[in-house]
């Protein structure tokens, strides 16, 4: 996938059925998130209960590495992948075994990135808790990262889909060929906005991908349909981590001045920090002064900064195109014959666009 | 396996075989060991050749993550992962392209433990060089480790042999369970000798284990005796660790006092300590105050733990082991038909039971 972060119609879909979906998901969102996600949860309860199970029978020995891979799980997380999975096995004829082995190891895999990535950002905090490296060191992260990476490879292997295990491996090289791609770029904004993207649909979108398509595989949805759930998987992914970049610089408009440029202290470049790089070039070298200063931002950097952010259209620029990241997710489902999952995935979609937090 | 440490006659060859092989490993071991080692780089000397090319092709961007995998890959070391896969494979039909991916898998597996080994074992030398970690930083080391596992089952997967791949995920989960108990046991003498076995058998054994038996399954070798060569994998590896652990605390009886500690001193327990700890259990507290001290171990207990090595029967208890499991993997090669390949093994065991570094 290539991401065209331009805002006319796209080649994707015609200007008419994009319009017709935008609306759609302006109207839907206004329908009420909190409704939508919660029958959204009541649809696949049942699924994510025995994803929990799983995740908690994973075993549990008395050592580090055993303890760091609990600590984590334990913090629970959306189990936004998790959800892609059931949703798309329920697209074909249910939540299978084999759909249950792909829910628990795509969130597997999740969770070994963020074992690796507390490590290399050195974050104290995951969940809302002390990060696992906090409480038993960075070795037992490290290895418990390791681990739980090649726990997930076993499960798909077991559930006895050598396809799913194989896209499994090319999923994980282009996550890898990301972290490298963005540790390169690090403390720098001379980044692209194509680099930003390729990160992006490496990091974030790739899984996300794998997770629908293994899903509907492992629900017996025919290949076609399992690509389409994909391309839809990988939008939203990417939808998922605007959103994200935008809550990172303080939301809307209101909120920008109170900003929390988390990333920005971890060194990473968002794409709204980008696009004001791209209006105010001075703001480059003054922000990768202060890149990965993990304790304080120089004020009149974080002045700057919020000015840039709010003076040009780089706010409403970032979230026009998540929407038309969504209402191409939306065009890849509706390619699919009408059910209640595809209505399931697709409120998610939307309420991931609309998301607070 | 299970490693039994006591050095009477075996269940496993009737004591005559036994005392045969030991008088085979006694007397070739004299012939020579350069003449011995030349030989066998010789008879696989072009596909060692093919394995570096393969090694030195692996993707080369300009990324941390990139140079830090070739940083470690071009400072070479024994290669005696590939050199196994190769072997095996001359067993049957030859080094062909599957066991070409073999031997470089392994050697990727390898190489990617050692980077993560670096970062958790706070390492800043490596083959004689800075530590790849030391150059590139630890979030390079971190990634790369990953980069490079996936590259390995990768390489295994495109490779065609579905059974390998399956085989090489176990194996790994058996070097992480490896790793998950050495940390729980660090700056520890309690671990028990059971412990210590366990703990060379997944880091070490098992991967030499996978080398052989997938070397001789991609050279067309059966799979009853691709078993066997598997079996005499794991003993020459934990023989391998053995005669590293005799190594580090000074060899032989001269060079004691002129101990490294090196294993000491990152907070690991080695056979003979372990030993040298049964017979003076006072050394265990002392020794644990010490542990993972990379600056300087007390001379005091320098002075003591040389002398339990050098007093008790502790350096000829662990050189009566490396010669027995020496000799139990010579039995395991004696069920193959003779042939080059099958004497190259068997001098390959014996030089490294006598290596002296």
């Amino acid at each position: 996938m290539s991401i065209d972060p331009t805002i006319s119609p796209t080649s994707r879909a015609s200007g008419e059925v994009m319009a017709r979906l935008q609306a759609i998901a302006a109207e839907r969102a206004s329908e009420g998130l909190a409704e939508k996600l919660l029958s959204l949860r009541t649809f696949i309860d049942n699924d994510l209960r025995q994803v929990e199970e799983d995740l908690a029978a994973i075993e549990r020995k008395e050592t580090p590495l055993h303890r760091s891979v609990h600590h984590l799980i334990a913090m629970g997380g959306k189990r936004l992948r998790p959800m892609c999975v059931a949703l798309a096995a329920r697209v074909g004829h249910g939540f299978s075994d084999g759909a249950r082995a792909m829910a628990v190891a795509v969130e597997v895999v999740h969770n070994a990135t963020l074992l690796h990535d507390d490590v290399v950002d050195v974050g104290d905090v995951r969940r809302g808790a002390p990060a696992a490296r906090v409480i038993f060191g960075n070795a037992a992260s490290i290895f418990a990262g390791d681990w739980l990476l090649v726990d997930a490879l076993d499960r798909i292997q077991r559930a006895g889909h050598p396809a799913l295990l194989i896209r499994m491996i090319s999923t994980l090289k282009e996550m890898l060929d990301a972290e490298s791609l963005q540790l390169a770029n690090r403390g720098s904004m001379r980044g692209s906005v194509a680099d930003y993207f390729r990160v992006v649909e490496g990091k974030t979108a790739s899984l996300f991908g794998w997770g629908l398509y293994a899903g509907a595989i492992a629900g017996g949805v025919s290949v076609e349909h399992a690509e389409a759930l994909e391309r839809f998987g990988r939008k939203v992914g990417v939808c998922f981590q605007l959103v994200d970049d935008l809550l990172d610089v303080g939301g809307d408009a209101a909120h920008v001045g109170k900003t929390v440029f988390s990333d920005l202290r971890e060194g990473k470049s968002t794409y709204p920090l980008l696009l004001a790089v791209e209006r105010d070039p001075d703001l480059a070298a003054m922000i990768e002064r202060s890149m990965g200063d993990s304790l304080a931002l120089d004020p009149e950097l974080e002045r700057l900064a919020a000015r840039a952010l709010r003076d040009g259209d780089v706010l409403d620029r970032c979230r026009a195109l998540a929407l038309k990241l969504t209402t191409e997710a939306l065009v890849e489902l509706h390619s699919l014959p009408p059910s209640q999952a595809r209505d399931a995935l697709e409120g998610m979609a939307i309420a991931l666009l609309h998301r607070s937090k």
